[in-house]
């Protein structure tokens, strides 16, 4: 399904010996064939089975190899799973498996060497085909990582760090700095983990990303910086989530979002491992994906676009006419702008019941109870101008702001999910669909209503038509941020951040009512000479979960946590002895 | 003093352009040269200083630029650091300045944009030929960082990492796995910083390295690791010590430690940034190292060996004789082995007064009153052993085992540093003398007497023959540890290790007396088909700073805690708010 790198390891592979170097072996159990017959090879693996009485085969990450044993008194009381040395020659075989890659050869086996006996019985096989307890896997994850799935995952996601790297750093000069992670509570961390110190409460925080840390740098002439960065978020978890994740961190000096935007274009392309990605990629402003998909990370590898039928159906409907008199709560804000939308899903229908969905039959018959409330002229307008035709769904929303087009997003994706686990092809499953989204709003009303947030964080630049609006009307103004999207996945986002000191404050002081002397160091280092500077950072586990097409952001980890946070293998977190509390100066409450 | 690395930037600086890439310049500060002449150029850089009333010169980390401004009333107003935008054309420049790289042209000015001005009085001026108090520096490292000299460190940092993972990842198939850094605390992990959780009682643990991890991987068939790890250690702090640093961290299936030894020295070759350093590296057992320089981290730049005079003397010195009498406190332990040492310091005693220091002035008259219990005889014996020469200075000393050696080797290092700064040329400062240490005891009596302490860790393997003196006299066994030393200074230590599961069990419960339940998972995963494997970790940060010889870690660390552990820019640690407290379930106690 997945095809390994075309780089680095077929051609570590084609130079004979360089994946056996410093090691005892002299062949992987991956790579013999025809061309080593009458060979001397030395291989080192597990015991995957047996076949018959004499052969066995052998097996590390690259391959399998089949043995003929002659004298197998040693090898048959082993269980699965042993770990042997094997000398031998390499020899034709009888009855090729061309199936196997390694199928043409055995070896013949004249040196045997237990190098470390598997107990009897594991808690599951090694074996891709069976679909394990994740709980079990985790508990073993040593065992776990043995499967073809979890090595080609794991190394898969070197090889890609490698490429990006090696754009990044060779090709392109950035410089790869490791930041603190034991850094400073601000008030606005909520979601991040504390350290307790020696000295009594004094306390490290764990950063959620480096992002004070890479504009000190560009303040302080590092122009070209990223990290491979470890981040921490104290949240609740679920399949996307992990307590400590890793990031593609990128900053530069002297750029601008269309620069960040084509580098982050040439670094996917060059260190995409599947089959190649075209760049540039779609970009949308914020309220394009808003208006067509009702989100602002669209999944657009398919259609079922929204469409707005307001002027169709805002006099004829009953239904909808509540719009017009909707009343105008705070006469201070902006009227909210009502509409109508639908999304027309086609020829599918049929697919379902009239219980399960309301469908309709032909151009005349509706079967939804909501086209009783529609004139018949609107109807056949929105088929019109929708390009309705008979066996087509059509799901339709009204209301204030983007709420219709939220509610249809929603829908459109369900629909997706449920036309796909009925067979319907809705969605290119090899098809990687990047999609910019940009001109977000700087600012977006806070939950409770009292006040503004960042739409991201505080550090972002207003674009620079909006900079007035931050004094008049800060949530018209749209932020220099960016998104970057994946078949509907958000795997990173960026900004060029504000470099000025005197709008950084007014923005931390007047529109957030944030406490900025939390910030000085950053206020004192953007007026001491800091260039403009932008960057982004990407969610490398994310990114590699759609990569490998796995089902969550675990099985590209070595040792994630489970969903609840524990390392099940080790039983971390776990209690701490008094002497280590004491130690910290702390004491556990709610106990 | 420094070249810079041959490799990366200076190709890069050869491919006009590239370092400009993604960016608003189309130079860099350090690369217009007689061959731009004619062209028009946009730089970005720090206003460094002004000479005369139009000539500016302009800094980025490349190099400096001079350029041309007629009509300066816009720069002229501006503070030095404050960051800019030029946009001219290349022309030869009236008076050549051969010092600079960038001597022969400067760039009549255009355009000019203010990017960034920086406020009037910065803290301190951005020139390297200032030192500057490191408190001050470490608070507004944004500015510190700006130096050539931090500059340097910092990229040479990110490329020698670079060719460290080349030389691992692509070259040899190294596979780069992010290990966990949230983990359980151990009874073992003394220095181990904890990390609450929102589970009342339950914290994480900061893990001193990833050993555990690494073995785990080994059993789960990842046959080649590496990870450039972020480590944490809570401890009492010093010029060499931060509370995060950062470790090369190898792990290799079917191996050995001669191979283990091979794959560094190769890899540090490869990844070399200075003039060439020359493999296989010298290599020491423990006891060599410890018989000739009285350490197992000799710095073999110098001679002054250690030299053992017991035949000499023991018979007839009256001051010695004690040794023979030593009484044995413990008759169940082997009798200690006494012994009379000497080094030598050749032609160095008119380097002092009588006062400074006890010298002989002729093979006849020795100025030390120790020499008047000396026999005659004796002094003469030792002379013609050690090739003692008027002018020399002797040092003596006795007791059992390692004892007096391990006086005359930091005496020995005394000297060395006492002759140095007094203009004796004792050891090059080039040179990069990297030796082996192997054959270490495995185990050593604890502190307080009450059983063995691992020498390094529990999970070392004995070597083969003294595996069964484990049973029977452990403190007799040699382990599988190498440790890498560099001019007196330990940058790495590794081993093969125990990959039988029985064996590790034993060691934990009945040598050490530790609980092996806390190890089950790792007991489980030897158990369950773990291939034998070792390796090794070397401490990146004392590596880089011998390399670009700073006097300590901190100055090629972008942002490292002071030596009491604070982030003096951001005042980090800290205290955190009650909410905060709640939320981890703990109080802070003795405050």
């Amino acid at each position: 399904m997945i095809k390994l790198l075309a780089y680095n390891c077929t051609d570590l592979a084609n130079k004979e010996g360089e994946l056996s170097s410093y090691s005892h072996r002299t062949h992987t159990c991956g790579e013999l064939g025809a061309k080593h017959i009458g060979q001397e090879v030395t291989l080192c693996g597990w015991l995957q089975y047996q076949r018959n009485k004499n052969f066995y085969i052998l097996r590390d990450w690259h391959g399998i190899t089949q043995a003929y044993v002659e004298k197998n008194d040693i090898i048959d009381k082993l269980y699965f799973e042993s770990v042997i040395k094997l000398k031998g020659e390499v020899r034709v075989r009888v009855s090729p498996n061309k199936e196997m890659k390694t199928g043409e050869i055995e070896v013949l086996a004249k040196e045997i060497e237990i190098l470390n006996p598997a107990k009897q019985s594991l808690p599951f096989e090694v074996k891709d085909n069976q679909e394990h307890n994740e709980v079990l896997r985790l508990q073993h994850r040593y065992l776990d990582i043995r499967k073809n799935s979890m090595q080609r995952n794991l190394r898969m996601r070197s090889q890609v760090l490698m490429k990006i790297r090696e754009f990044l750093c060779t090709n392109h000069n950035f410089v790869d700095v490791e930041t603190p992670t034991l850094f400073k509570r601000t008030s606005g961390g909520a979601q991040e983990f504390v350290v307790p110190t020696q000295t009594p409460g004094a306390f490290y925080s764990l950063p959620q990303s480096p992002q004070q840390f890479k504009q000190l740098l560009m303040a302080g002439g590092i122009d070209r910086y990223f990290q491979i960065a470890r981040c921490y978020r104290d949240e609740s978890l679920g399949p996307e989530r992990q307590p400590e994740f890793t990031q593609v961190d990128i900053e530069m000096s002297f750029t601008d979002q269309e620069k960040v935007r084509k580098l982050i274009e040439d670094m996917l392309v060059y260190s995409w491992p599947l089959e190649e990605i075209q760049a540039p990629f779609q970009r949308f402003t914020y309220d394009e994906a808003m208006t067509m998909y009702g989100t602002d990370k669209p999944d657009a590898r398919f259609d079922f676009k929204i469409q707005d039928v307001t002027d169709v159906l805002q006099e004829k409907v009953e239904l909808f006419r509540f719009i017009e008199t909707t009343p105008e709560t705070d006469k201070s804000k902006p009227s909210a702008k009502n509409s109508i939308q639908i999304i027309v899903v086609p020829q599918t229908a049929d697919r379902f019941t009239n219980s399960q969905i309301q469908n309709y039959d032909d151009m005349k018959t509706w079967s939804s109870t909501i086209t009783r409330h529609i004139d018949p002229d609107a109807l056949s307008s929105i088929c019109n101008k929708c390009d309705v035709k008979p066996n087509d769904i059509v799901f339709i929303s009204s209301g204030q702001e983007y709420q219709p087009h939220a509610v249809l997003g929603k829908i459109r994706l369900l629909m997706a999910d449920l036309l796909e686990s009925r067979d319907v092809v809705v969605r290119d499953l090899d098809v990687y669909q990047f999609l910019w989204i940009y001109d977000f709003p700087l600012f977006c009303p806070k939950e409770d209503g009292s006040g503004l947030d960042s739409s991201h964080h505080p550090f972002t630049a207003p674009v620079e038509k909006d900079k007035e609006l931050l004094k008049t009307d800060p949530l018209k103004a749209k932020g220099q941020h960016y998104d970057l999207v994946v078949n509907g996945v958000e795997i990173g986002g960026g900004s060029m951040r504000i470099h000025n000191s005197e709008l950084q404050k007014f923005v931390l002081d007047e529109i957030l009512k944030e406490d900025s002397t939390e910030f000085q160091h950053l206020l004192e280092a953007l007026a001491s000479g800091c260039p403009p500077h932008g960057g982004i950072a990407l969610g490398f586990d994310r990114l590699m979960s759609l990569i490998c097409k796995t089902k969550n952001i675990r099985d590209v980890i070595a040792f994630p946590k489970s969903s609840e946070g524990k390392d099940l293998m080790s039983g971390a977190p776990s209690q701490i002895s008094r002497k280590d509390l004491d130690n910290y100066h702390i004491s556990v409450k709610d106990y």
